[in-house]
């Protein structure tokens, strides 16, 4: 097999752990690219072992390579390999988000004592460079805070219900299309993004984030006529992380999110990924792109390969603890199906009014006897919010439980 | 003065040329984040000495600095300033757009003689990281094709001329707030444009561009009813500069544009900047974010001070020269002028269509005596739409000079 072929004194050799559809489509690209790849960086990349459950010894691999790259995915054994290899003194390369968002710290400590790169790219949002930009930002601009729609899966059946499916509808047309398996909990849950979020806030804030430190809600509760009325009010609906900076803590967390028109991310549609990054010193920049194929993560992994090589990465600071914030303040959207009668709107606001919930818009809609009452509201705590939407719940004339979903509220220019 | 202040051994001592706007930001934002740069990379940088047109000694600063910033723009002395430093084997750091588009050459190969980085992040698309993903993206992706709002200015009077203001309203609303300057010709020319895209070319395609081989075309001759017409036919109007690999040659060339409003490049507005980057490995990434401001200047500027502390850059490669091509196909707007009478449309298909020139879609709408033909061609190649709207003009029926304007064709997902 040519991937292992052989190498020539002063190439630069890649071992490589796992051969799947990301691991067979990276040695393809670094073989068509080693050429540019020499021209500019004055070595020549090769892969020097390849290992997979049936074939090749990591040992071997390992005293041969100058960088491994793990591909093999889940915790293990792909944790212990890239500890030994760390330890061992030799660059990783990973686009192991799992293992990135739950043994994060361990694996960025090995680095740091070992005085090695750790590259992981192709970990969040395939090949739109967002790594590499917080990275390299970080120590220039203070990030106030991040949203993104990291998750392909969930935007292309939220773009599908923007369009007029059920749920049920737009995800069997996302397993048809290929962007959704046929066990979709982890996309759907809002599992998938929580673990892309924790590494992206771990980076843009220098601190520890763990996948559990990481609230997440998906997208399996999502009415087509949220979408609906939503619309009315300005609005469309993206599954969103955020991290951001908040009284001197962090919160990062990932919820279904409504966004005003004007905001970067409202336009990401199908199973695009994009990332909006703040900050006092750059204002905001966006990167968007598609999400991970095949052929995007590896060349998100091939790139890390290239930047390790160029000496183009460093190995990690020691974090920066920050406290996380498990309750903070947005606007919200309230949808409540009640009875129509007079005096509905009047308790309802009354119980929101003492509750503090300042209320924005509201559209209502008769529907013969009931009538469906949609609210958007000013930034409110969500832990207040909860307890106000719990005694209107608990109204006689509400028909069913109210649903509440977060707001973005910020107006873009 | 404090940026001018004692170093300590170990600090990372950089010499400041220029301090205007953008120099006195870079001064204070470096002296913000010295302390988290730092932690990040083991070396606190200084400022160690400014050379202003008043004091200074540039020879001082040399002999003294690890790397030098060039915020002087203008051909010269920074050119000289800068050539004297590579030379001295210093690193160096450049915002000047100018230079690079008419000097590139001069500035990549003594770089590269001399082994130093070259680093120009703030020279195109403000605090938006285009040059730094190029660059990083350039040996791991084959890029077919970028696509740049890169002029904020222009963004900006565009913007206000799709909600209905003149050309000259548009101006003098960009003047009033601050974002033309009062001789405007570099940006409404498109020159401004078509030295980003220079540099961007060059970096995409690693192939001499010189400012003198990009074609452009400004927006002063832009009609607010083309703005009108083209919505109605589903589009919008953008300052698009364009860098493409075509016939096994390099086109690059600045023209308003229309765009589908799918198009990543459709949703920005006001002053922000926008690339697209599309290559059959990543299908396509975008950056955007707010154009250049002295702070986001300042901040890209200390970003590759960052980067060149951290060993995140190279010295540049040598050029692989590609054929610029002038001559290439596009899709085309037609606004058209005339007297509204039998056989008008006829006429006007006939000749089109003998020059192969094929029509996507018409609008005709009568105005009194007279009307306006409005149409979007299929692709077709610049020097044969222009015979054939040469020929257009000609009829007796035709009122004014016909006007042509490029649309990108694709629509995107």
């Amino acid at each position: 097999m040519a991937a292992d072929g052989g190498s020539a004194p002063g190439d630069f050799k890649v071992g490589l752990l796992g051969h799947g559809t990301v691991g067979s489509a990276f040695s393809d690209l670094l073989e068509q690219r080693a050429e540019e790849i020499e021209r500019f960086n004055g070595r020549r990349p090769v892969i020097c072992g390849v290992l997979t459950r049936s074939r090749g010894s990591f040992e071997e691999i390992l005293a041969d390579a100058d960088l491994l790259v793990e591909l093999i995915g889940g915790i293990e054994p792909a944790r212990e390999y890239l500890l030994s290899a760390m330890r061992a003194g030799k660059d990783v390369v990973s686009a192991n988000k799992q293992l990135l968002s739950q043994y994060g710290e361990e694996l960025f400590e090995t680095a740091r004592e070992c005085g090695v790169r750790l590259r992981f790219e192709a970990a969040v949002a395939g090949a739109v460079p967002v790594v590499r930009v917080l990275e390299e930002s970080l120590s220039a601009t203070p990030i106030e805070r991040i949203h993104g729609i990291v998750n392909g899966t969930t935007n292309f059946i939220l773009s599908e219900m923007a369009s007029g499916s059920s749920y049920a509808e737009a995800l069997a047309e996302a397993q048809r299309s290929g962007y959704a398996e046929a066990d979709p909990s982890d996309d759907v849950s809002g599992r998938d993004a929580a673990a892309k979020m924790a590494i992206l806030a771990r980076l843009a804030f220098g601190t520890p984030v763990h996948l559990d430190d990481v609230r997440y809600e998906g997208i399996e509760h999502l009415h087509a006529d949220d979408l609906e009325y939503a619309r009315e009010l300005g609005l469309g609906l993206k599954l969103v992380g955020t991290a951001e900076r908040r009284d001197g803590g962090l919160s990062v967390h990932v919820h279904p999110t409504f966004l005003y028109s004007g905001h970067p991310l409202s336009s990401i549609t199908g199973s695009f990924n994009a990332v909006t990054v703040e900050s006092g010193t750059i204002t905001e920049i966006t990167l968007s792109g598609p999400g991970a194929g095949g052929l995007q993560t590896a060349s998100a992994v091939l790139g890390d390969v290239v930047s390790v090589m160029t000496g183009g990465a460093r190995p990690p600071a020691p974090p920066l603890p920050l406290r996380l914030i498990e309750d903070v303040q947005s606007a919200y959207y309230l949808h409540l199906d009640v009875v129509d009668r007079p005096g509905v709107l009047a308790s309802v606001m009354r119980v929101l009014g003492e509750r503090e919930v300042s209320i924005r818009s509201v559209v209502q809609r008769g529907l013969g006897e009931n009538a469906r009452l949609v609210m958007v509201t000013h930034p409110v705590l969500e832990s207040s919010l909860r307890v106000a939407v719990g005694e209107v719940g608990e109204f006689d004339f509400v028909r069913s439980p109210p649903r509440m979903i977060r707001v973005i509220e910020e107006e873009y220019a």
